[in-house]
């Protein structure tokens, strides 16, 4: 006979009303005691009839998730903690990839929504918050991903930016390096913001930020380890080398470090290189790449829960803002303070 | 005004009946014809009403797919591919991942079915074919992609990985190896068929399998690279040493060569080692890997047509298989031969 809700409430001694509430994703059931009733479920071989569920609640039981480009392991690896944690809540993940292009993330978007999505997760590559108002509107939960879009008024989980860009900086000055560039990304929130950390942290040093050592790449032009590898070309062929860059992403810095070799540069000796992301590859790298971890997991989880309140919730809240915090990861290819 | 058909039709000098087949991923308009078309449409800022269309074909112009796990680079790459081969016929991309746990598999499959997709394609990690019985068996066009169901009748497009296991193989025996080691997967079509490879290499040189010299990693136990690196610690462990090994994929290889340099084996003098995947990253790695190529591009755009010719067909038609023959890129894990 098929496990039923009772089975699994009376092996626990919880009620009945407990064991619905984990498997509806509600999230006034402590951790505890919800672990202890997927573990039941797991060990009693329970299966939720998901789509009579789904029809009786009015509700398709599904998260949406548009990202910039699924194939950036950054985004992949969010997606995937974003997924383990919805599937919790016995909720699933559907995913869409925008290339990079503003008109294919809002028909991304659309689609989604016309699937009948839950909630709406986007990490968007807009540049002009105006471009979301229409998905925003609707009655469906928004929560933008990683990156904001100012004025936009939208519920919001991501990375401190600026103080990922500060602290990566703050890093490289500890090192006593007095030339530091930036090879980053344009038009984002994240670029602008980690640009702004940047600035903030030679400023705060009373260096003036030189603008023949800021490039801004363009993410949709190219394989983005090809676009840190020309970047630090054209930074190396200027009269005044930098002695340490910060990137906007591991994939660039990766790029970047193969070419300062090219160019006969050690790393970290004659250029320190610090990327963002902190990808799992990043340890087995040619030379070991330091890296700002900006928690990909504790991101999916932030997101994972605030999506799920703002399904189970009756009004329309004001909207939300979850920060995290971002820490430096040192490897190889900033390696220790010059003598 | 809008841009209409006719606009595109007119300027181009075709008929209006040849942009519509265009816009509707129909395949007997020519490559060349197309992309006129679609360049057209992009300069003229046509914006096709997607829905409208969709609700009167009864199509959701939506394709879907199931990975084992979105994290796994080769996944996100043959997704990015995809997405971008039937973006060019109008269609979009909706993804989900199944952590590598066949019961979640079965979950997303029926949760995209739901969400109305005209096509599902699938790299499944089931084991037993009868579990994608239902799936198969539902009016929805079906391919599985990447990883094979032997029994199963279906339409099926992925590399052929006993040849990618033999090259793998006949290119370290090249380098004078004879203790070559596998590092493996289990369970799935491609594990079976690449360590079939491996053993048809050999025994073509006469030299048994070492059953001593095999393993089996199971992939839904943990992050490839740790995997990989415990694999190699146990080969390593052992009275007799493998001096190659061909890896399941290139994220097993990355931990297997850490592993090996740990224990002060020189990668490749001492030991020789070989991924399969050719991931984009495989060129910057500690030490640059070898690997088989298994024409990631090219399977998304087999899988893309595939797809689109099954959903544009009225009758149900005889199951087609696709099989990409991989070759060796060698880089300096591998690197020359033993004096």
């Amino acid at each position: 006979m098929p496990t039923r809700l009772k089975d699994i409430a009376n092996a626990l001694d919880v009620s009945i009303v407990t064991v619905s509430k984990v498997l509806r994703g509600k999230t006034d059931v402590s951790a505890e005691t919800r672990d202890r009733i997927l573990r039941k479920m797991e060990e009693l071989n329970y299966k939720p009839n998901m789509i009579a569920r789904g029809l009786a609640s009015g509700r398709s039981l599904t998260v949406g998730l548009v990202v910039p480009d699924i194939a950036d392991p950054f985004f992949a690896e969010l997606a995937r903690s974003l997924g383990a944690h919805l599937r919790r809540s016995q909720y699933q993940l559907l995913l869409a990839s925008a290339d990079e292009s503003p008109a294919v993330e809002q028909h991304e978007i659309e689609n989604l929504l016309q699937r009948g999505v839950d909630a709406l997760l986007i990490a968007s590559c807009q540049t002009d918050p105006a471009s979301l108002n229409s998905a925003l509107a609707r009655s469906t939960p928004c929560v933008l991903l990683d990156r904001a879009l100012p004025g936009s008024n939208a519920n919001f989980v991501g990375t401190d930016d600026v103080l990922a860009g500060r602290l990566a900086t703050e890093h490289l000055l500890s090192l006593k390096r007095t030339r530091i560039a930036h090879i980053g990304s344009e038009g984002t929130s994240t670029a602008n913001d980690r640009l702004l950390g940047y600035r903030e942290a030679l400023a705060h040093r009373g260096i003036p930020a030189d603008p023949a050592l800021t490039l801004a790449c363009d993410l949709h032009s190219g394989r983005p380890d090809l676009l840190g590898y020309n970047a630090m070309r054209r930074l190396l062929e200027r009269p005044e080398h930098p002695d340490a860059v910060f990137c906007y992403s591991d994939l660039l810095a990766v790029g970047a470090i193969r070419a300062a070799r090219e160019f006969g540069r050690r790393v970290p000796e004659d250029i320190a290189i610090i990327g963002c992301g902190n990808l799992p590859i990043s340890a087995y790298l040619e030379v070991p790449l330091s890296s700002m971890d900006q928690g990909t997991a504790e991101l999916g989880e932030h997101a994972s829960s605030l999506a799920l309140q703002l399904i189970g919730s009756k009004t329309r809240s004001k909207p939300r803002s979850v920060l995290i915090s971002p820490r430096v990861v040192v490897r190889a290819s900033t390696g220790l303070p010059r003598a």
